[in-house]
């Protein structure tokens, strides 16, 4: 009886044809070679390789080390190069050439799969930034005058951004409580997760040229979940006038799998009804396609499951962000990452920080192995998230896991 | 009568054999090929085919489209390189092998030298954060309670930094006043300037292992002058609670020019004296080399002197910056671009801002061509700078210019 073949996938697998996210992978006989590979239920497969083994035209765009030029390539590009790798995993006849490129996933190795060019953090979530607020500012309003009519954004640090699995040692700084009569230095004792979804753009835009809402789908090639690691002490100290700095440019961890926009195109939502008037660059109430993504995000501690975030809540749209982000006439380069600030629900067990689900740890988290209030050494957080796909399918995003090691 | 040779400099050249700047350039002959090049008095020499002309085993690291392959190849090597080229140009046997390779000046187009990584913006002047505070924030203290503590900076936008020369489109953007119900959208009416100083890292270290004070030197290739263009109006409505975004991130201009720090070891002041002790990884009170550099900057607007900021009256030195930028375990990548901050000094004509100069446009600066409180499109602004060189000479920084259009 032959062997199933790794292209028969379970029925319901969230990493069927209607998925196929893209990564970057080396295997333990080539451990310098790195290659596009692009995932198939519980295999990768060697892109480039099948492109020339099929006699594609995108072996130009597949057999590279990065997405990038694939990212550069547009918006007609990807389109044409998903079909094409839709008929290699799902028609009969290419099974002989196929089947012999595709890597179990437990036997290779994930690297970062793009170049990250400039890497802007958003702060788009409203029940996120109404706690942050909260607890931040108890004798204030909860959101600044300018939260609902602009999203709020700084640039993080793009050299810092590593690939899922990476440890992530425990960051040391400064940081003074208001009963310290001086700052202090060491390891920080609130160190926290920050569930986000990030964006990476494709297509690059001019110098001067603002990217419209509508042109949304022709620059972003796809997203990820990240980790916006945050050590909450030292950023409350530096933070401001300036924002937040060493806090979070430690480390930033991103998934290793780039889900293209097409496979999520039955998750589409309208984002909440807006409570202000936007002006018209922001304004997306005409739009034909809805702003929003239903993604279903769980974080997990450990194993356990601490939080839910739903996607969906977000006040702020992605076409949203990149539209603001270009308003003054700021370019876009192939890789460059946005991601969309912390994404938190209504409800406690939605909320995607410790900061919020301990209330800065004063509410601590009852777990199987203790309280927690933030986390300590050799801590694993991992995001997983699924998405509604095309006919009750559903479109699994690649994880993003890291362990805490010692400062 | 033989031609005067291009080598053969006036007494008192900034740009001598004592200061040997670096940048890439292209020819009108070869518009495409970018070429590593070393300033000379009024020519560019192209270091690359000297290396070859001369057989010298640097040609791998100057025969490039960069600088980043020099930079990456740490300080002994910027060490032996500068030596080489003080001795092609300085040696009168390498004359017939050199002279054909300097290029006029005026005959060039020069790009920006090196590929930017991540960009980080501090704000080190004292006099400059007392400024704006009052300016923004009057009815609280000048300087917020940390700015005594740490360096406060913040990440920008590495992906519109562009080269001296280029025009600046007068960006757009939201903005409130106190006395708008709402946001309005248009051209920023507080189009400004900052005079900074900017620090390119060549050396790249390992993510996790912070950077000491005293490996400064190990780590930063050069510096060059920096205009942090900036849109007052946009920032002060975005900038709470994460910092400025757009208010800035539409363009900032470098010189062409990166100047080594070897050039500027007669250059090197104590800074100002602290008023606070300072936590371990940042006193440099026992340094063997003082921190400080003595930088005489001016700035103008259409050719008429407006400020001339003392770089040497900056609170935090760049080790500083790059020590705690790094102690939360940041790496540095090669082309990592960290600037001061504004300089500006105690006396209104050394302010680096019309922020400043003008305060937030209430005392407007009167000019020949009539009053100004904020950038006009057409305007031009050019910052220069010199500082002390070996045995009474001047080492010349390149200049930064740029002209604001219509936005």
């Amino acid at each position: 009886m032959p062997e199933q073949s790794p292209l028969e996938l379970a029925e319901g697998d969230p990493f069927g044809p209607h998925n196929l996210p893209y990564g970057v992978f080396t295997t333990a006989g080539e451990p310098e070679r790195r290659r596009l590979g692009v995932r198939v239920g519980g295999h990768v497969l060697d892109a480039g390789a099948a492109a020339h083994a099929l006699g594609s035209p995108y072996a130009a765009l597949l057999d590279r080390p990065s997405l990038n030029p694939l990212m550069a390539a547009g918006r007609t590009a990807w389109r044409d190069v998903r079909r094409a790798l839709t008929a290699w995993v799902t028609v009969p006849a290419h099974r002989p050439d196929i089947e012999p490129l595709l890597h179990p996933l437990d036997s290779v190795t994930l690297h970062l799969p793009y170049e990250v060019a400039d890497y802007v953090d958003f702060y788009a979530s409203e029940h996120h930034a109404t706690n942050v607020g909260r607890i931040f500012r108890p004798d204030g309003a909860a959101l600044t005058p300018n939260w609902k009519h602009l999203p709020i954004g700084y640039h993080g640090r793009a050299g810092t951004i590593v690939v899922s699995g990476t440890d992530v040692t425990r960051p040391s700084g400064q940081r003074k409580s208001p009963a310290d009569p001086a700052p202090v230095f060491g390891p920080s004792g609130k160190l926290d997760i920050e569930a986000e979804v990030a964006f990476v753009v494709g297509t690059p835009s001019r110098q001067g040229s603002p990217v419209e809402l509508a042109s949304f789908r022709d620059h972003v090639f796809g997203l990820s979940l990240l980790n916006d690691w945050s050590a909450r002490d030292i950023q409350a100290w530096e933070y401001v006038p300036l924002g937040p700095f060493l806090g979070k440019s430690f480390a930033t961890s991103v998934a290793a799998w780039v889900t293209p926009l097409e496979a999520l195109d039955a998750a589409r939502v309208a984002p909440p009804a807006r409570t202000d008037d936007l002006l018209p660059y922001l304004d997306d109430a005409q739009d034909e396609e809805p702003g929003g993504f239903d993604l279903r995000i769980s974080v997990s501690l450990n194993g356990h499951v601490i939080s839910e975030p739903p996607f969906s809540t977000m006040y702020w749209t992605a076409a949203q962000q990149l539209a603001h982000m270009t308003v003054n006439g700021a370019s876009l380069r192939t890789g460059d990452l946005f991601a969309s600030g912390t994404v938190s629900g209504a409800r406690r067990e939605e909320r995607g920080s410790f900061l919020e689900l301990t209330w800065n740890g004063t509410e601590p988290l009852e777990l199987p192995d203790g309280k927690r209030t933030f986390l300590e050494d050799g801590d694993e957080i991992t995001l997983t998230a699924w998405a509604p796909g095309p006919d009750g399918t559903r479109v699994g995003l690649g994880e993003v896991t890291g362990r805490i090691t010692a400062g």
